[in-house]
Formats: structure tokens, C-alpha cells, sequence
């Protein structure tokens, strides 16, 4: 068991974590630490923290863990705060969507103390935010991806994955290129998207009309396009490199589709639609076999 | 109430228009007719027709209302078939998801008859098919656009709104020439998009390893891909130029948003992402609140 688990910023993602390892008394002591005031009194209301620290000293004495649940771009004024407290048994963590300019950050403010540092990435969210969006379970069954650093310890590496594995969730590994480049690929790049559709068609004259036809086919591909404008803008821009590919394989993607549709080629347009529509089946198909073969005290 | 409904395809779309006119008692009788034997036999056992017809002859004979439920590239030949027995008391319509395609063709295998076409579009539909996905709420609280000809008589026009007014639908109508546009842009697009993304990273070589990262966001903005890709080249070939406008519009728009990207402009990309979100959340408060306004005997 943990000793003390301190989290930073006791919104939906760090308060489930909380709620999570609480459940599965995972931790003698859970603290919470955050720029907002009454978040942090709401999550002490709701039971999610046993105590919301007034200092970032008396936060950081005596962690076992920490996790930084705040917005990526925040994440190198956090580790300089807590570096002066920051003990040697304690193992520093974080929840950020992005891990290249994370890692990046971690360097700049912790210097010959990033071995204590291992980035994460739990795969699960939610449109609403705050603590009162925070669930036990909101990980279970989901993924989190560990991309650890050469300066890491097994053990340190292993009491961060411990902690994800007692939320339910399933800990894989990649580097931070690769979490970027994947990331990029199949969340960066479709929240853009569907932010670009949405704006557009916001802009048009008749954007009215539009949205009065609109209807669940639309509602669901701009699901995403609900999400927080900073945040994204933060992701856009701290994996910036990765998502520039990413747009412009699929610019290139939707030019050759334009001169099928120009040339009205039925065939190659079938072909392109048939391939994607038969790689999702066997994706959700992948999901469904994978949720039915979870043991089912894991399974909700 | 109408004495003869026939229905030509007894899909999801066709039989849950049988299904919605049984329940409320809109037609003393309903006829099924289609290519597909098995699907007739089984709208039969399934109480969605009355009778199977054999013939396009027996199928039309004192028919009050025709539908044509089938993919729209087949519409010319439906029209052809059926014109040798059209009464001239019968009215003939059609659920098609473009419309000057449509109308082009009703024009050529109609001829002076295509006053007794009033060309239809119901905005409702799902991924399953066949006689078994049918069911009678399918256009409850739905749109219908009707986009009248200059031919039709406003009495014929009415008997189809009335048609899928008893099934619960709202009916609008636009010109052929507007529907096209509004859908390109709400609904053709937004399915070529999200095609093409799916098709784009199943050809990667690590497209494994990113459908192994792929969570719910990417399983909303790719829930359309999983359509027929038969119906949907069909669909885009028919809308080709009101399809190609609004691609040429949205690469314009993902083209600008590379600029802002590049220049890690974060106030830029904020804006649109923001002017997103506002737009949709704008949309989305409008249907909750013509859901709620809906009466009671309708809403379910």
C-alpha cells in the first residue's frame, strides 16, 4: 500500500484517480494541491481527497506518489514548485495528453532529479471537468501509457504502474516519440477536424440552415469539437511536429479522394470507403472480444 | 386514410415507413415489392406488409402512394418499371439522401408524367438493414425535407407531408438545389471525411499499433464509416459537385489551420477551436430544447 498519494489539480481526472485508489485501498492517504481554492474544498466535500494542502511543502512531505492532473502546459511551473520538497522515495507522475514536451519540461525543472520523474498517460476522459465529474471507475478497463525515461528506476516505473493497475486500468509502455506519433494519429488529428468542420460550417452564410439538418451522423463525428478550446490549443501546440505529419499524410489523403470524386471514379471511391469501413469493423470487433475476455470482477 | 401504400425495398427505411403507417392506421393496405425475395417473405412474417406483390402490375394496381426506398442509382430504373402501370390517381415519392440526381431521373423515365413524383428525403436511418431493423418509431421527432417540383399539384404534395406526418416526422421543404448543398455539407462530407481517415491509417504500416490507442473519440468521429460503402459512392457520385464544393471549402479551411499550426499561433487555432465549440454547443442546446418542447403524445 501507499503511504501518501498527493495530486495536483482535483478535476476529473485526478479526483477519479483518487476515487479509484481509494476503492481498491490502494493508499493510507490521499492529499490534494491546486491553483483552485474551492475545487480543492468541493473534492474534500465529496470525499475524493483526505486533505487539501496548503502549501506545496506540506503537500510533498512524506509522498510515495504524485500525480500532476493539469493542463500540459502548466506541467514545468508545477515540477519547479515541488522540486524543492521533492524527497528521494518519492515517484512523480503525470496524466498529460502529450509526452515529448512533457518530458521536455521535466528536464528543464527537475535537471539531475528526472529520474524520479515518469511520464504517463491514462486514456479516458470525459466532456465534463471538476471534481464533481469524478468517478471511481472512470479507468477501468481503459489504458494508461507509461512512456518511461533511460533515468528511471524498474521500481519507480513499477509503483506508478501499480497505482494505474489498482484504477483498473490496463498499463502498456511507449516512448515518448511513438505515444506522440500514435496520439497524433488517433486523437490530435480528429479533434482538429472536426473542429475545422464545425468552424466552417459556423462561418458559412447559411450556417443556420445548416445546423437545422444536421443530424446524428454530424452529432457524433463533432462529438469532439465539444472539448475544451485551451486545452486542444495546449495539445495542438506541444505536439505540434507529430500533428503537422499527421495533417498533412491525410491533406494528401483527401486530394487524391478529390480527384476520384473529380473524376468520378465509383471504383476507387468504393475501394477507399470499403477498406475503412471493413479496418473499423475489425477494430470494434478487436474491442468487443477484448471487453468480453476481461475477467469479470474487472468488468462493469 | 390512404387504401394502398406500396413500398418498393422493404429495408430499415422502407418497412419502418410500413411499420409507422400500420401503427397509425394511415393506409387499409400495404403492399411490398423489391428485388430480394427473402426480404419480401420476411417483411411478411414479420406483419411489416400485408402482401408481397409479385408483379410491379399487381403492386400498382389502385395504388394511393408509392414509395421508393431503394439505393438512389436505382431510382431511373424503379421509375421506368412502374410507369407503364401508374394510375393517375396515385402519387409516387422517394427516400433518397440527394435529390437533383433524383429528380434528374424521375424527369427521363417519367416524362410528363413527373408531376405524380414528389421527391422526398427522410433524415433518419441507422447501421443495420434489412426487414429486421425496421421499426415504427425510425421518424419520430425526425425531419422529412420534400422538395416539391414546379409539376406537382400542392393536393399530391400533401398526401405524401400527410404520409410521414402520421409517422411522427416534421416535413420541410427545400428546392432539390438546396437540399444538395445542405447535406454535402452536414452529411456527405463529414462521411467522406471520416472514410477517408479511417482508410488512411489502416494503410500505415503501424496502423496496429495506432487501432490499439484508438478510444472513444475516434470511435465517434468514425462511427459513419462504418456505413455501406456501396450506398455512400453511390450517394457521393450522385452529389458530385455540391460535394466537391464543400471539400474544396473544408481543404481550405484545414489549409489555414496549417498556416496557424506551423506558426504555433495558439491565439489563432483557439479561435477557431472556440468558435467550434460555441457553435456546436449552440446546436445542440436548440435540439434539447425543441426535444423538450416536443408534446407529449409524441415524444418518447
Amino acid at each position: 500500500m501507499l503511504q501518501k498519494v498527493v495530486i495536483f489539480g482535483v478535476g476529473l481526472i485526478g479526483g477519479s484517480f483518487a476515487l479509484a485508489l481509494r476503492q481498491a485501498r490502494a493508499s493510507a492517504s490521499i492529499v490534494g494541491i491546486g491553483r483552485s481554492r474551492q475545487a480543492l474544498e468541493r473534492a474534500l466535500e465529496l470525499g475524493i481527497i483526505d486533505v487539501a494542502a496548503d502549501s506545496v511543502a506540506d503537500a510533498m512531505r512524506g509522498a510515495s506518489l504524485v500525480l500532476i492532473a493539469a493542463p500540459v502546459a502548466q506541467t514545468e511551473a508545477i515540477l519547479a514548485a515541488l522540486l524543492p520538497y521533492l524527497e528521494a522515495g518519492t515517484v512523480v507522475t503525470d496524466a498529460g495528453s502529450t509526452k515529448a514536451d512533457v518530458v521536455a519540461a521535466a528536464r528543464k525543472a527537475l535537471g539531475a532529479r528526472i529520474g524520479q520523474f515518469v511520464p504517463g498517460h491514462p486514456i479516458a476522459g470525459g466532456e465534463s471537468n471538476g471534481p464533481d465529474a469524478a468517478i471511481a471507475d472512470l479507468y477501468r478497463g481503459k489504458k494508461v501509457v507509461l512512456t518511461p525515461l533511460l533515468e528511471n528506476s524498474a521500481a519507480d516505473v513499477e509503483r506508478v504502474s501499480n497505482a494505474w493497475d489498482a484504477c483498473g486500468a490496463t498499463v502498456r509502455q511507449l516512448t515518448p516519440a511513438q505515444h506522440d506519433t500514435v496520439f497524433a494519429a488517433v486523437s490530435h488529428l480528429p479533434h482538429l477536424l472536426a473542429y475545422a468542420l464545425v468552424d466552417e460550417i459556423a462561418n458559412k452564410p447559411h450556417a443556420d440552415l445548416l445546423f437545422q439538418y444536421a443530424a446524428s451522423g454530424f452529432r457524433d463525428f463533432t462529438r469532439i469539437a465539444a472539448s475544451s478550446p485551451e486545452m486542444w490549443r495546449d495539445i495542438s501546440l506541444a505536439n505540434r511536429a507529430a500533428l503537422l505529419g499527421e495533417l498533412d499524410a491525410y491533406l494528401a489523403q483527401l486530394s487524391a479522394i478529390r480527384a476520384m470524386l473529380a473524376a468520378a471514379d465509383g471504383a476507387a471511391l468504393e475501394a477507399v470507403y470499403a477498406n475503412a469501413q471493413r479496418a473499423r469493423r475489425q477494430w470494434t470487433g478487436a474491442i468487443e472480444a477484448a471487453e468480453a475476455a476481461r475477467p469479470a470482477d474487472t468488468a462493469e
